[in-house]
């Protein structure tokens, strides 16, 4: 049994949403995940009303307040006493859950995270990771995503952050994906070596010469990024979030310009309806729901960045992914690699 | 009477796509644009045979040498004597041209460039910008796309590089779109002030008090960039490389999965012909063809970098674009705005 502590306040569709999830979740036989729900009792106990689930797999620990998604996360903490998020990650820190997840604002749960948690010896900034859709596999699993950090835990890094953010998130690529190797690639202006600002030309080598057995292919480009080009795109914080963000964006003009041909004609509605088959490879493309969350990596603790819009299938999907992380010994995996690295040395 | 040099070698579809649009160009009774032809003359004389033009408007100089597309510019400078580049640069330098145009291979345009031009006194680092197509229409002339700078001709930046960008920015957009007054904004990770790296953070606070009549309208996102947020987008080079590149792959990759659908089955074929209109639409807002080129903003003479794979319309579009430029006083605009900036104060 593996127990999750989920912060349940703060997202975008509200509590009600992310507990049709949960209680989803607590029904399935095989899940053996018990869910700590961390928030306002009274309205998880409303959302609750009319739901079916499986009381054994529920608990409810009340926090009176929490972070909005558009609150500044520094001063909502140093204003606030009783906040979900920093109710949950207590839990995970006591050892009374072994992972957190959380919809809730991102800078609340990366500062939450970073006054309640360590940082693994030898990393010295964490990343926040996405999960890019793309049209090719990868691993066992047959995962149509790659992984791309950092993306907004950090701005500008050096060198050995990149080989570290290499490191850690192959390591989770091969958990999530059951890929024994993924290939990890460096985000630059262009794929030749000696390409791109002078820490990304340096990591260029360290990654190069690694002996941690990172799969590395070299550098790809933004055009690269769609075609999914390597499974693990390591970056700046910087420009891994403007890259995120214009992704996000994109999806959403698309979208929004089909609604537009939908809702106009009756020709194009035809025409759309036709072409249902291709659109839902393409929507299938840009669906991050399936992936349910990405990790925030380098803290001693399983931390899974739920996105701000969860609907119900996406938070079941985040707190299975954060069960299936724990399980596979993400943070003691990550500490075996780092450690030799720690030596004043390196 | 404006005179233009082309380089014309070196460009994907090859010389002879090139002097179609140039032949074309030179029949245009009011184009009033004398073009200087740069590049291996047999090929240019072969290229011309069977096209009807103007021989008053197209002039030949020989280049014996070209940089290709895939070449390292620094080698291909340092090694070859007489490229088509360097004698266009030579051209305009000497006053023989009054503009540049070349859809060669980008970084042998910016380093023959350099070498030739001196770099406008106060302008540190030069920009190379990009037109980026967006639903939303600017200025007098209702064009339809936004520029982003710098999109490569640097890496990291300072604060004053950015002020500088935008500055160099907004007064070519104001002669190009007939925009009096675009608005500029800074490509960061959040709208608010303080996101984003020090430099950032910093060329906000310039651009928030400056008294050079720019319309500062404060930070963009990466989402904000296909919905059209700003007329002139301001970033580091490495980061804008970055995010032109992504959505040249995006832009590709829904041209690739629109061509699978009409390719593979007769419903799909005829779906796509019921949604043409909306997908016009959708492929005007991709066309950088209508767009013809962008600038090269920094130094003492009007550059204009087409696209590499630049069909007769587009190398069109780039001469006019030049001439366009050269006549709206693009230099000496930016001359007397920057000139206030080169004290010791600054």
């Amino acid at each position: 049994m593996v127990t999750v502590a989920i912060d349940v306040m703060g997202s975008d569709l509200g509590v009600s949403e992310l507990i049709k999830g949960i209680t989803a979740l607590s029904m399935e036989a095989d899940n053996q995940i018990q869910m700590v729900l961390v928030g306002d009792a009274k309205e998880i106990a409303k959302a609750l009303v009319g739901q079916v689930y499986h009381p054994k797999f529920i608990e409810i620990v009340h926090a009176s307040q929490h972070i909005t998604q558009d609150e500044k996360a520094k001063e909502a903490l140093k204003t606030n006493q009783d906040l979900s998020i920093v109710r949950a990650c207590q839990l995970v820190k006591e050892g009374r859950a072994d992972a957190l997840v959380s919809a809730g604002n991102t800078g609340g749960v990366i500062l939450s995270a970073a006054q309640s948690f360590d940082r693994i010896a030898g990393v010295q900034r964490v990343a926040l990771a996405a999960v890019l859709p793309t049209e090719k596999r990868r691993g066992q699993r047959q995962d149509p995503f790659a992984l791309l950090l950092d993306v907004g835990a950090t701005l500008h890094v050096t060198a050995e952050d990149l080989y570290r953010f290499a490191l850690m998130g192959s390591i989770y690529a091969s958990i999530v994906s059951k890929n024994t190797s993924p290939s990890v690639a460096l985000l630059s202006n262009g794929t030749e070596i000696g390409k791109g600002p002078s820490e990304v030309v340096e990591a260029f080598q360290l990654l190069s010469e690694n002996t941690d057995g990172l799969s590395f292919i070299g550098n790809v480009e933004g055009l690269d990024i769609p075609r999914g080009g390597a499974d693990v795109i390591v970056c700046e914080g910087f420009l891994g979030n403007v890259v995120l963000k214009l992704l996000e964006g994109i999806t959403e003009l698309a979208a929004d310009l089909a609604k537009e041909a939908y809702d106009s004609k009756l020709i194009w509605r035809l025409g759309l309806t036709m072409l249902s088959k291709e659109l839902r490879k393409l929507r299938r493309l840009t669906d991050w729901k399936q992936y349910g969350g990405a990790p925030i990596l380098g803290f001693d603790k399983v931390v899974i960045k739920a996105h701000g819009r969860s609907n119900a299938r996406a938070i079941r999907n985040a707190i299975k992914l954060a069960a299936k992380v724990h399980r596979g010994d993400l943070i003691s995996k990550i500490q075996q690699k780092m450690e030799p690295r720690c030596s004043p040395t390196v």
